[in-house]
């Protein structure tokens, strides 16, 4: 996938990096809103694929050509089918002399990245090569990376194409170190046998990293850490910085070509006692120099909110790193940019200082283990199932995955009721697992606003009182 | 000068900051050609853009209104004569809610600078703000400037506006610490003071900091410098980093928005014997990311030079922070210009690693202090001279300021010959006096090659067993 990031773009065509956490159908879905032309599978993912493409040819859509990239070290043969190409054989076939196509227009795409695809209309974030450029050398400099890194992939690089330093460690002469699991005993292995300097992941990643060791380890040399998808809580940042991590926070979306804020921080910040410390980390921050502005502003008159940290608004960003659009969606469009603003959907508010702290976020998205799960397609599914009336999804806390979907269903037919474990179990069958509830509550109605709406905030207050299921509660 | 690389480009006007090492003369040309609106000066300068705006005048141009710039602390309450302005009553006048032109086009000129002021066609170097952005962002990468630098402008904000970092000191959030002059003492007292962390300067520069102190000091914490203009030698690399500063090699000209390579450093030299350490950061390196591309080629097939570290060509640079072009000057345009790529008049060679290193400087160029002077310009004031009939300028080395020019004369009456003193006195007071020749040698002709030219070669060869005369080989 990191060569990828090269290859494709040098083609003139543009990239398509696909979650491996989604289901078949997920995968379909993209591979027929993208109209891939050629699909390049790792050789773990070759059932995952094979299903997807069944899914693809059985609703009579073009079938992409495959290459399977197989292990170099311990190659394991895995092959779709008859024909199929194999990745190393068909870059040795490459011709070296090839002359590459050049780039007409800085804005043309170069990547595209899906927040989304289960649902019918998928939404493909575009990204440009002139936005995907300018967020690299912004996240290298709000990070500080400098030169010669050895960066541990711990964020996948289907996220924002790894928030850009896929690219930037090329633009800093950087190390690639590839797991491909973040098992807490592999990423301290990849730290010490690579002296690994850099890294990023959600908060939930370094939950992990705590629970696989002793309180008394300590890296041999710091490793900075990007943290984002949720705020560190105080206690996390204590444990990881005593291990030794170095933890900068930052807040961003697909849509903003991966991190848009960072926590930049102030050095005279580094007397200050830890509790107050995290308050400041656990801030969102100030904008990455791609982003011409920020702002917190009321959504109807977009006018800024005062800088209190108190004022409550929307987050709205612009800038060359902002996405070209969803592909294809011009409905999602109309209602993602609002007078040349991106409008995040994230209450927040400005602080004295010009930094933003995130107050709630957009009321559809639940993050679980960093993964975003829009709660609307969740519904959508719970829906389909012939005891289910009404269906309404918010996030519920999970210890280890920060959040997971808690749904409260109404039943079709009162008397016969729901069974709670047959809708979880009718979930996973479609869709990803990590997008399926993990508790399900059934209740006689939804509550609802006098304009009609299902009331999420009441539900979020009931989320508070459950408790997860044993079974779930754990990785 | 650091307010007006922000407020000049807010009011959608051009910033040309002016050499404060010209005299008179070259800075009127500098007024006509840049046809400055308004002229801002720093009370220390009165005296110097009184007798430019007098040269102005008295041709029948146009006279731009003045702004004196007086020491706030002290005030000289020096001024240029009635009705002129003040600057900082001029910003107090200002309309804090005036709205600001907003840029239709990045490609649009942020700043002008000259590269010479005395000839008829002066060339003046138009930067865009798509340039400068990225120039900058690209010097804070390649120099590893983290957040919160404290930033010594031992470098003159005039020189490529301060090889960006101008603008690049505010995206940083960093420290602007100010001096009048770069003596040692001073230079000291403002890192001990204000705790700096990053200065840019010539080796003559640095060269002068070690004239100024003992071979016991040491500073208290290590200040990076940025250096330029000539490669450090590897004694002086070698006493530099043992007071503390560490030192990064760059390669740049103004048409380049300042630094175009930099020598970035790798960690497996640090085990290398400082000799070879030394011939490593002497090399001019690589491109900094705002660059699309360097080379050296033969500059008739435009070919690259095998990259064996041998092969002479000429250094060519393209991409966005390349100058938009000479400001009215198309046949200098025509001339910088080649198949879409910069070409510097430097002779080098390419590495195996992808390293520049400068092997022979354009011919007409002589580095004094960090200031280039063109020897053509020299020339055209020699032969102003009624007993010069001809006349050519190479450089000379200078134990202080690197070179300085050395004037080979040829008398218009062999028999009444040339006075030596005579002639530099005649420069003197015709240019600015570090462009002066500090040595004359009379010849009874020049050296020509078969095309009938100057043969600088042969006249660099001779000025090698030449000495200055004691009274210029100070400072």
């Amino acid at each position: 996938m990191y060569e990828m990031h090269f290859a494709v773009p040098m083609a003139a065509a543009v990239l398509n990096t696909i979650n491996t956490r989604l289901d078949a159908k997920a995968v379909a879905a993209i591979l027929r809103h993208s109209q891939a032309k050629v699909l390049f599978v790792d050789y773990e993912y070759v059932r995952l694929a094979n299903g997807a493409l069944q899914i693809v040819a059985d609703a009579g859509a073009p079938v992409p050509p495959v290459a399977v990239i197989d292990d170099i070290d311990r190659p394991t043969g895995v092959r779709l089918g008859v024909g199929e190409l194999e990745y190393e054989a068909l870059v040795s076939d490459g011709d070296p002399a090839a002359e590459l196509p050049s780039l007409a227009d800085e804005w043309d795409a170069v990547t595209l990245n899906y927040t989304s695809g289960t649902t019918s209309a998928p939404k493909g974030v575009v990204y440009s090569h002139r936005g995907a450029y300018l967020n690299t050398t912004s996240q290298l400099l709000s990070w500080g990376v400098g030169t010669e890194p050895v960066y541990l992939w711990t964020l996948p690089m289907f996220h924002c194409n790894g928030w850009t330093l896929t690219w930037g460690m090329a633009a800093r002469g950087g190390v690639n170190v590839c797991i491909r699991e973040n098992r807490a005993a592999d990423v301290y292995r990849a730290i010490s046998d690579h002296g690994v300097t850099h890294m990023c992941c959600a908060p939930v990643v370094l939950n992990i990293l705590l629970d696989g060791i002793g309180e008394a380890r300590r890296l041999a040399a710091p490793v900075h850490v990007l943290t984002g998808g949720a705020p560190p809580t105080a206690a996390l940042l204590d444990r990881v910085e005593r291990v030794g991590f170095k933890v900068t926070h930052g807040y961003g979306l697909t849509e903003a070509t991966g991190p848009a804020l960072a926590c930049e921080w102030r050095h005279e910040w580094d007397l200050l006692p830890l509790p107050e410390r995290s308050r400041l980390k656990a801030r969102q921050g100030v904008s990455v120099l791609s982003l011409a502005d920020t702002n917190v502003v009321d959504n109807n008159t977009m006018a800024s909110v005062p800088r209190d940290g108190k004022s409550v608004g929307e987050i709205v960003l612009r800038g060359s790193s902002i996405m070209k659009g969803y592909l294809d969606n011009p409905e999602e469009n109309d209602k993602a940019f609002k007078g040349g603003w991106f409008m995040t959907g994230d209450v927040g508010v400005m602080h004295p200082d010009g930094y933003i702290e995130v107050k709630d976020r957009s009321k559809d998205v639940i993050i679980s283990g960093g993964e975003n799960i829009c709660s609307k397609e969740v519904e959508e599914v719970l829906l389909q199932h012939q005891a289910v009336a009404d269906a309404a999804v918010v996030a519920m806390a999970h210890p280890h995955w920060g959040e997971t979907p808690c749904a409260f269903l109404v039943a079709s037919n009162r008397a016969a009721g729901v069974c709670e474990d047959e809708v979880i179990a009718f979930c996973r069958e479609r869709m990803a697992r990590f997008m399926s509830p993990r508790k399900v509550v059934v209740v006689d109605a939804l509550p609802r606003n006098a304009l009609g709406k299902v009331d999420k905030v009441k539900l979020r207050d009931a989320v508070r009182s459950l408790v997860l299921p044993k079974a779930t509660s754990r990785l």
